[in-house]
């Protein structure tokens, strides 16, 4: 698959199918995430995989509890917003957005794969995060549609027992990143242009560029 | 480019020319940045490139003291380490890492193109790394070497005051990468193969998989 097309179209796909991975798609996902750099090349991570149905069992409804609170707590303000005003572009791109997070939670025993990341020695997430967003790219490429959730963290103690992640490793939890077959279509997500949200060596200084479309398309 | 071609081959890149970097390419990289996800679609980031030489020359002589600082106390047990067992395979990745890492520090002024990434409501990372990952493989797209450094955390007030962002807009300092067309030639990093770094279902078990060697070569 040719690199742009897979940047432009990795969106969070997470309406997908039952269907298995077979393992030497997993082992492609896996080696492609430890290709990426690390501060130092300390490559200080930890992944696992997840499959099995009695710990997805567990997981699941842990998920949904840590999500309720996202809406109470970190998105009220946003859903807030979005009940007051349900046609501005926002609150109706929120109200997607919600659903689909919904879905996933509702269907979190479902999905055939899961990748867990840990990190150690890594308060800004630059060692971690390549790795997953590698993964995740390498998936798109076999066809596998992927969403990253790091709403665990919530309840990370708890997760990290399910898991059996030890508690003295030092080991924080990254993210989990949920897999599987879509049943919709690839496409390139909406985004706020990058002249919008780009400076040139002073904040607030016009980067000197336009960049109204997208630069790649499928077409 | 093909995508595994840049997954295996975009490693840290710290010896470049001087030689400009187009805007064009410049569109590309930041285009395909804000391709990337964020959590709940929030793309609460900016970007910034520097490529005036006075800024450049502010940010330079307070780079080298941040990394003075970094071995002197987050990387001082790695650097004693090597040099009470030199010969050890570790000691050597150690002090080739480290040697690149001065390079950089010693040519900041000379990198022709830096991107900046700040980040809002984002205490994990998730919703910026995957975009400055992204940013760094656009780049390789283009023939165009980076190395991601958060090294400036260290003195992060100065920087943020250097590169005039405000403080009150709850702005955080995620990393700075450096671009420009490589002296050297591109090849796969050595990493710690996947299987012994994975795990399936519970902390310690077998990922039950064998990768070791690359699953993807230039040959």
């Amino acid at each position: 698959m040719d690199l742009l097309e897979a940047l432009y179209t990795t969106r969070a796909m997470r309406r997908v199918k039952t269907d298995p991975i077979s393992k030497e798609i997993q082992a492609k996902i896996l080696d492609a995430a430890i290709r990426a750099p690390t501060g130092g090349n300390a490559q200080g991570w930890r992944f696992m995989l997840v499959d099995d149905p009695g710990v997805k069992g567990k997981l699941g409804p842990l998920y949904r509890g840590s999500l309720e609170q996202l809406w109470t707590t970190i998105y009220a303000p946003r859903a807030a917003e979005a009940e007051a005003n349900p046609d501005k572009p926002e609150s109706i791109e929120f109200r997607k957005m919600a659903r689909s997070a919904n879905h996933l939670a509702e269907h979190f025993e479902n999905y055939p794969l899961l990748l867990f990341a840990f990190v150690q020695f890594d308060p800004t997430g630059a060692s971690i995060f390549p790795a997953v967003w590698s993964a995740m790219l390498a998936a798109r490429a076999e066809g596998i549609g992927s969403a990253l959730t790091t709403v665990f963290m919530l309840k990370a103690k708890e997760m990290l027992e399910i898991l059996g992640v030890p508690e003295d490793g030092g080991w924080q939890f990254s993210c989990c990143v949920t897999l599987g077959y879509p049943t919709g279509r690839w496409g390139i997500a909406p985004r706020r242009p990058a002249n919008e949200v780009a400076y040139r060596n002073q904040w607030g200084e016009p980067v000197g560029l336009e960049i109204p479309e997208p630069l790649w398309s499928a077409d």
